[in-house]
């Protein structure tokens, strides 16, 4: 079964959206019944990946469609529950891989509402009229502001160290002690009580920010909201674009979009990926055929696709096609617009949150850099973001001779609005401790830089000639092949993010490597395992030796 | 079989220690047959477990036997060969448990060379004399600096990824970049290279720092030596202190040492863990009677057995007996003298180690503040490194209801010369976040508090009077022992390490939960995994697939 990504609010089965002048709501009412794969049930508001795959969609057209929106109400539909989190059976059913690509997608939706509230003006509000346990507590985390019913019996909870035998893994462990400042031994006491915090304690603690009796949540919630729209720097006037659906095609062997095309080669175990750039000077961004727009979200689409539905494709090369100038101009035109508008800068953020996705992607990235390519600004970060890069020096004398040899251009994209997870810019994290060499790229920006020049500057890792470069691409695709995907994906997890860390680097490189290692233990995943065991009414049967 | 962690120089197998003035030379030279374990031999210094605890020994007789050596060479005995790191065979054979615990043990010598170089003007200079392979470059970067001889054969390399499914899992992922600031992407292909890298380019890409023709190689690296000794502030005609052998008792139900004392109860699945303070007040520190070093090696040694051989007493109990004034004292003499006398100065150090042993050990840590305990200074930071703390709110009154009522107190080893991994003291990382906190309790310093100012100040996560206190505890210690294991080491190792990273938390947070990770998937350990066919001319049979 292929996975697909994109959908509509007209298909929504699992969310209610309502948006009435700044306040939107998103209201968590999941089908029971609309689990993604047969076998379970999603009750008590549950999700699996296509609740999580409707509310990303929401998430972004609130940035897209929804401009005026200032504060989005998160809440549930049902009674007496928020949410209960990832649902568990599908959990134990779903194979490791499964598990891991699900908790990392639902990880980066949190974070894109936590870059929302930060830097769109658009804050997110949990209102949680219920308990909130496990994934939905998780989920109450993300937002900039916590409220809880107090009604005697609704807390929030993160129980899966006591009923699952594993982690909250969607980031609640690092938002509860670094985001909340929860002190790290009340932390350890409510992991460890299946039923929650509610009341009182909950916000003396600082697991929620206030607890709202029942007969005042209606008006608080909106007292609330009206206070955290005034705080916001939304136009108030704006007109959302629309998301139209994407041009995409779909076969065995290549994803196509309107500017990004994949090659799927299962022989050589590698995804051939294209980023055409824009064919004509940009006017102001007005619609969603924006080249930067368009062009991220056919590349969002195709990370989420391959990442799900291409497990066996580990290794990526990325190329681009294209004229600098124009990658540029509309690089240019974007930063010149951010301040006062407000499609700039949602186009610049989502460009930003969807390259974040390729670094936390885990497959090998490998850019190639060849006559006729458009490593330029924008996309000039795909090669940054790359684990390796090769340039060529000069051009291929047997298919054309006359071709201007590839360049590529650092612009003001590189330099500061598009930060990894590190709130480091790729640039920075590679030069990471030797600032003298970063200067010295920025001396050269707006400079095509050819081969020499890029591996001189330390731009690109390899510059090989037309004599060299088919066996050394070959080399280096086949060798990526024979290692351990795991091994791989640990490398790269390490290597990608030298430097300083983030909550978000702490949720993907620390956080998530003990909930890969937990969801691979007997422990867990076993047939005696908790996760396994969970609602049979057996208790799990643990080896008791730690490690 | 039970491990013990006490050796002396004269029992070495594997190592050579011989020091000339202010040069140490550390020759590596393994013994093949001197596995701890049958089954495997120690070919091209390759080491265990035995080979490491040996060198742990030998760290630590340096830094108090040795005072006036202030560089350590670390070279190797054998020709041709450095060290080929890790025993593949044994890592092969041995079970999950074993080689996480293994892979921590050699981590934190290695942040025990890097700590005596950083603080101790004992600096650390590996002499490759030979190819550095794995785990043999992993030691040589924990050196302060690292020459590797130009003989066209010798290289460093990190063959783990290409040769056996693995990670370079002794901090040398995150050493590459973080601490040599090599660059990413070649890190990437370094450690793709199962052959390495030697001559000039190791040097230009920074994975040593100098490369010397064999017939330069003897006097060179006299003369490097010779240079970092010039740099040393250690005192030169200073005169090291013996380390006894530690008078320890082990049984199947308790191990003793004069100050430290751990009653094991299997069926409980906790060790009950008693340090004694001092009994009178202290002179300067002459030798290794003084309490506070010998203490610390008590706990040192007690902390490494039992995550050694008692795997499955998950919860330590951890109590304090003694005179809180006495050993503020000792805390006050100790930091009064460490700029001038070497020998407190390493006292300190050695019990910022300990403790920092503490905060990464995978065993839930409960500390109990009862009446008669000494939670003071040094010994409150048991409590600090603790999960969870309890403290009586008054006395026993069935047992003593003329006692003092528990209280602690908080004094200078507190607010700075006990960090732990992340840079920061514990009291910090406790308040992470929350500056006010942390500069009320600094007003409190040197004021015993009972249990309600210890709560109110946030120190103590509860404070039961009589009448609850036997229910808390034992539900606490119950609880614990029913959670996965598993689970509960991913949940301490993220809560115990809120806010900043270091190398040293990136090195057991981040790449040590990857390692855990790949060590337990089939890829590596399964039975066509790469860890398992090494050697045995058959190559793995990967499952294919990126998670």
């Amino acid at each position: 079964m292929t996975i697909e990504f994109q959908v509509d609010p007209a298909r929504y089965r699992h969310w209610r959206l309502t948006v009435d002048g700044p306040v939107a709501t998103l209201a968590m009412d999941v089908d029971e019944q609309g689990g993604l794969r047969p076998g379970y049930e999603l009750k008590l508001n549950s999700y699996d990946l296509g609740v999580d795959i409707e509310l990303y969609d929401a998430v972004q057209r609130l940035r897209f469609e929804h401009p005026g929106v200032r504060v989005v109400v998160l809440t549930s539909a049902k009674e007496k529950v928020f949410s209960a989190g990832a649902n568990i059976r599908m959990l134990a059913a779903a194979e490791h891989g499964w598990k891991v690509n699900f908790c990392k997608f639902t990880n980066e939706t949190r974070n894109g509402m936590e870059d929302a509230s930060a830097h769109s003006g658009q804050v997110w509000l949990a209102a949680c009229n219920g308990s909130a346990s496990g994934g939905g507590y998780e989920l109450a985390l993300a937002c900039d502001h916590i409220m809880l019913v107090d009604d005697r019996s609704s807390a929030v909870s993160l129980p899966e160290l006591p009923l699952l035998g594993v982690l909250p893994g969607t980031g609640g462990l690092t938002r509860v002690t670094d985001k909340r400042l929860v002190r790290r031994d009340r932390a350890d006491y409510f992991a460890t009580r299946a039923e929650g915090i509610g009341g009182r304690r909950a916000a003396a603690w600082g697991l929620v920010d206030e607890v709202v009796p029942p007969p005042q949540w209606t008006i608080k919630v909106a007292e609330r909201a009206a206070e955290l729209a005034e705080g916001s720097n939304r136009p108030g006037d704006a007109t959302g674009i629309s998301l139209s659906p994407l041009a995409k095609t779909r076969t065995a062997t290549a994803i196509a979009y309107r500017h990004v095309r994949a090659d799927l080669d299962h022989d050589r175990g590698c995804a051939e990926i294209t980023v055409a750039g824009p064919t004509a000077a940009p006017g102001a961004p007005a619609d969603d055929a924006f080249w930067t727009l368009a062009m991220t979200r056919e590349l969002d689409d195709l990370v989420l696709d391959l990442r799900t539905n291409e497990p066996e494709l580990g290794t990526w090369l990325l190329r681009t096609t294209g004229d600098a100038d124009l990658v540029l101009a509309h690089d240019a035109l974007l930063l010149a617009r951010t301040a006062d508008d407000w499609l700039a800068n949602e186009i610049v953020l989502y460009l930003k949150r969807t390259l974040k996705r390729l670094d936390v992607t885990s497959r090998s990235l490998i850019a190639l850099i060849e006559p006729g390519s458009c490593f330029a600004g924008s996309l000039l970060e795909l090669a940054l973001a790359a684990d390796r890069s090769y340039h060529l020096a000069g051009v291929f004398e047997d298919e054309d001779p006359d071709a201007s040899p590839a360049a590529i251009t650092v612009g003001p994209m590189n330099l500061g609005p598009l930060p990894m997870g590190n709130d480091l810019t790729r640039l920075a994290t590679r030069f990471v401790g030797d600032p003298g060499a970063l200067a010295a790229v920025e001396e050269h920006q707006g400079k095509p830089l050819p081969a020499d020049d890029a591996e001189r500057l330390g731009l690109v890792t390899f510059a090989p000639d037309d004599l060299d470069w088919a066996d050394e691409v070959r080399i280096a695709v086949e060798e990526r092949a024979s290692f351990s995907p795991d091994a791989l994906s640990g490398l790269e997890a390490n290597y990608r993010f030298p430097g300083p860390e983030t909550i978000e680097t702490k949720i993907f490189g620390r956080l998530s490597a003990w909930q890969n290692w937990i969801f691979q233990r007997p422990n867990a995943a076993g047939p005696e395992g908790a996760l396994r065991r969970f609602g049979t009414g057996q208790r799990a049967d643990f080896d008791r030796r730690r490690v």
